[in-house]
């Protein structure tokens, strides 16, 4: 295999394809060994076309087609006085599926992360604050990951706004829909336990 | 997602590659977009070079670059009597790891398998039969993988090499190195019995 150039080179670069465990480079290889010409064309367009016409929303941050508006910050189904916060679009498309929640979206593009060298300037949190001032928004939803990094980063922002006349929530904590309390780590019970509700 | 054509027809592509957990084409599609342009001219052109570049060898069928010579019948480092015959190319590899083999191959393409629709037509058996008669070939060593479809693909050369003058040996079955016997499935440790070796 290493002896052929061209696989080599195929092989360097289908590495760096994320979620492709390196036992099956072999096998992906080889997958588009055997397609047709055309169809590995079709693919190459595919890829190229999806680079040029996708761009970030300037101001929610979220995909959108270059050409079109985008489908949260100007959806006039939306609630547009509220803004829900997440850190990168995965997020956003786990809310999205759940169906209950019809504001506008900010991504972050990640969490403040000082080992990975992810400080708060990388991310869009001035664009946020600005975005919370000028546009008459009153209320945002912290929906970070329940990580350090996560949590460091509602800190942040939640002090970054805490001049702007703003309320601030984020998402409960508690026991997941579907599972054994037997099997749940002693944080999180306790805060199901403290933050308990009204039967 | 889906209301964004370009992505969802990258998605699309995305999807045929194999060994890709779906969960994960979100995350490679966003792998993507976050590439620079550049790199990706650079994936696509790799692609496209390995699938104008390479080709199968005539002979073993192996992959080999069309402008150079197959790296396995033209060497001169290894025995011509002998072919190792094997499934396909991965099978090859672990093969070639081992070290301990110097011969040359011979590419099936797959196994037999009716239920996949897979008959002896649909691999290169009958360039292997004229390949051991017209070459002078001594040894056929059948390296086909330990599965109800290998094995008929074993019996199935066997019966169409039995008029040529040439020895056929196959890949010892027994309890792999470093197993314990208590694991082992009983008809592979009735193999390592019966086939058993002075010490």
């Amino acid at each position: 295999m290493e002896q052929l150039p061209s696989i080599k080179l195929l092989l360097k670069h289908l590495q760096q394809v994320p979620y492709l465990a390196s036992k099956n480079l072999y096998r992906v290889a080889i997958h588009f060994l055997n397609m047709d010409e055309n169809k590995i064309q079709q693919f190459c367009t595919a890829l190229q076309t999806a680079k040029k016409n996708i761009t970030k929303c300037e101001q929610c941050f979220t995909w959108k087609e270059k050409s079109d508006k985008c489908i949260y910050c100007d959806s006039l189904k939306r609630e547009k006085s509220v803004i829900c916060i997440v850190e990168t679009w995965q997020e956003l498309l786990a809310i999205e599926k759940t169906g209950g929640y019809l504001g506008l979206y900010h991504v972050l593009g990640g969490a403040i992360c000082p080992l990975d060298g992810i400080s708060a300037e990388d991310l869009t949190i001035e664009q946020l604050v600005s975005r919370v001032k000028n546009f008459g928004i009153k209320e945002i939803i912290l929906a970070m990951n329940q990580t350090p990094e996560g949590e460091a980063t509602s800190n942040y922002i939640a002090n970054k706004l805490k001049d702007i006349d703003v309320s601030i929530s984020c998402l409960a904590k508690g026991v997941p829909v579907g599972s054994s309390l037997e099997y749940m780590d002693r944080v999180t019970l306790y805060k199901a336990l403290s933050d308990r509700r009204p039967f």
